[in-house]
C-alpha cells in the first residue's frame, strides 16, 4: 500500500509538514527542510485522535527533526474520523465508571479496552512503515515514540525494524502484553509521570521492572498525565539521538 | 578559614585541577581553563576516598567544566589519610557481617554508619563552600553532585546556597535523613541503579517520593552499583545547565 499525500507541504520551523492517506488511515509526515541522505524515522505513538494531538505532534516532531531525524504518525483504529470500535468503546465506558465510582478495575475490562486495539493498530503501524520506507527521503534505524504503551510492546516485539523504543508509561496494560515486556530485547525510554491520576505507579514500575531489554532507563517526573515538563522532552531525544545516528 | 592550594595547577582537557587544603582537609578544585566570569560551582560529592575516586571525579568535573562551571571536592571525615572515625568503622563491619550473613539490616547500624559522618561531614561542606566562593573565578549558583546521599539531603536542607542537588540513590538512609528528606524544596535529579547490590530498589522509590520538591527527577538505568551509563552523566549535566545557569 503507498502513501497518499494530500496536503501541500507546510514549511515551519525548518520542518516540511505533510498529510497523507494510507488506505482509509490518515497519517502526517514531518521531514527536516534541508536534508542530503536518507534520515532515520520516529513514529510518533499517540493516544488517538490526531487533530487534538497535533500541536503536541508537531512538537515532538520540531525536536526530531532538530536531531535530523523524520517523524511520522497515523490515527489510531476508532478514533478521528475513523469508523468506532463499537467494543472498545464499551470498554472505555466501563473503565470510566469503574474509576469514576472509586473501584478496583477488573483486567477483563482493560483487555475489552486495549488488546482489540493493539491487535488492528500494529499491524497498521507496520503498513505505514513499509510506505514511509520506501520514500527516498526516509531510510533508517526506525525508533517508536510515545503510547499506547502497549501498543509500542507489541510493535517492538513482532517488529524487528524499531531499534528503539521512547514509551509513555501512562496507560492500563494488559496481562497478555505485560507477558510480551519480557521478551523486548531493544534499548528502551520509559517515562513515568509520577503522580499520574490515570496510571497506577507501582504497575509501570512492574512493567519497567519486566522489560528484558538490557539497556532500559525509567526518568519520572513530578506532575499528573499532561504535565511532563520539557527537560524529559530533551532527554528522549538524547535517547533517539544515541540510538537512531 | 582559607583554601591553601598545594599543588601546582595541572591542566588537562581545558580544565584546571588544583588540590587544597582546608585546615586539615584536602580538596581538589577544578576550574574552566578559560573563563571571563564568575562561574557557578558543582560540589562533587563521594563515598570517601579521593585517591581511589579521583579519575571518576576528575571525569564529572570534565563535564562540568565543559558546561562552564567549575566543581570542588573534600575529603570526608575517617577516609583517605583522615584520622578514622573508629565508630563508624565499627558499624560498617556490623553491616558488612548482616550484609554478608543474608540479615536484615538493622536500622540502628545505619544510623551508626551514617549519623555521625553527617553530623561532621556537612559544616565541613560548609566551611568549603564559604572558601571557595571567595575565589574571585567562582560565583554561583551552587549545586551539591553525587552521594552519600544523606550527606546531600543534609546539607541541601541547611545550607541555602545549594539551588539544585543531583542525588545518587545509592546507600543506607537513616530514618531521620528519610524525614529531612521531606522538608527539601530545591529541583532534584536523582539517579538510581535498578539492580544496585548496595541499595534497596524500593528505599529508594521510597525516599524518591519522599522529597517535598516540587521539581524532582528519577532516573533509574539498568545495572549495578558502579554500573551508571554514560548517558547518565548527559542527562544529570542537563539538569545542572538548567538550574544553575
Amino acid at each position: 500500500m503507498h502513501l497518499n499525500f494530500t496536503s501541500e507541504p507546510r514549511l515551519a520551523d525548518g520542518v516540511i509538514e505533510r498529510d497523507f492517506t494510507l488506505g482509509e488511515i490518515p497519517g502526517i509526515l514531518w521531514t527536516p527542510e534541508s536534508i542530503s541522505t536518507p534520515v532515520p524515522l520516529i513514529l510518533l505513538g499517540h493516544p488517538g485522535g490526531l487533530t487534538t494531538m497535533h500541536a503536541r505532534l508537531a512538537a515532538r516532531a520540531r525536536r526530531a527533526a532538530a536531531d535530523g531525524f523524520a517523524a511520522a504518525t497515523i490515527e489510531l483504529p476508532g478514533s478521528g474520523g475513523r469508523p468506532k470500535l463499537a467494543a472498545v468503546d464499551e470498554a472505555r465506558t466501563d473503565l470510566r465508571r469503574a474509576l469514576g465510582a472509586g473501584e478496583p478495575v477488573n483486567p477483563e475490562i482493560i483487555d475489552r479496552l486495549i488488546l482489540p486495539l493493539v491487535e488492528q493498530a500494529v499491524p497498521e503501524w507496520q503498513v505505514a512503515l513499509d510506505a514511509l520506507l520506501t520514500l527516498p527521503e526516509i531510510g533508517g534505524p526506525v525508533g517508536y515514540s510515545g503510547g499506547v504503551i502497549s501498543i509500542g510492546v507489541r510493535l517492538a516485539l513482532v517488529e524487528p525494524r524499531i531499534a528503539a523504543a521512547g514509551l509513555f508509561a501512562g496507560s492500563f496494560v494488559p496481562r497478555a502484553i505485560f507477558d510480551e515486556a519480557r521478551q523486548i530485547t531493544i534499548p528502551l525510554h520509559v517515562l513515568l509521570q509520577w503522580d499520574d491520576e490515570w496510571n497506577d505507579r507501582q504497575a509501570a514500575l512492574d512493567l519497567f521492572d519486566a522489560f528484558g531489554s538490557r539497556e532500559k532507563s525509567l526518568h519520572a517526573n513530578m506532575g499528573g498525565h499532561t504535565g511532563v515538563p520539557a527537560h524529559a522532552g530533551e532527554d528522549a531525544a538524547g535517547f533517539f539521538a544515541r540510538h537512531l545516528r
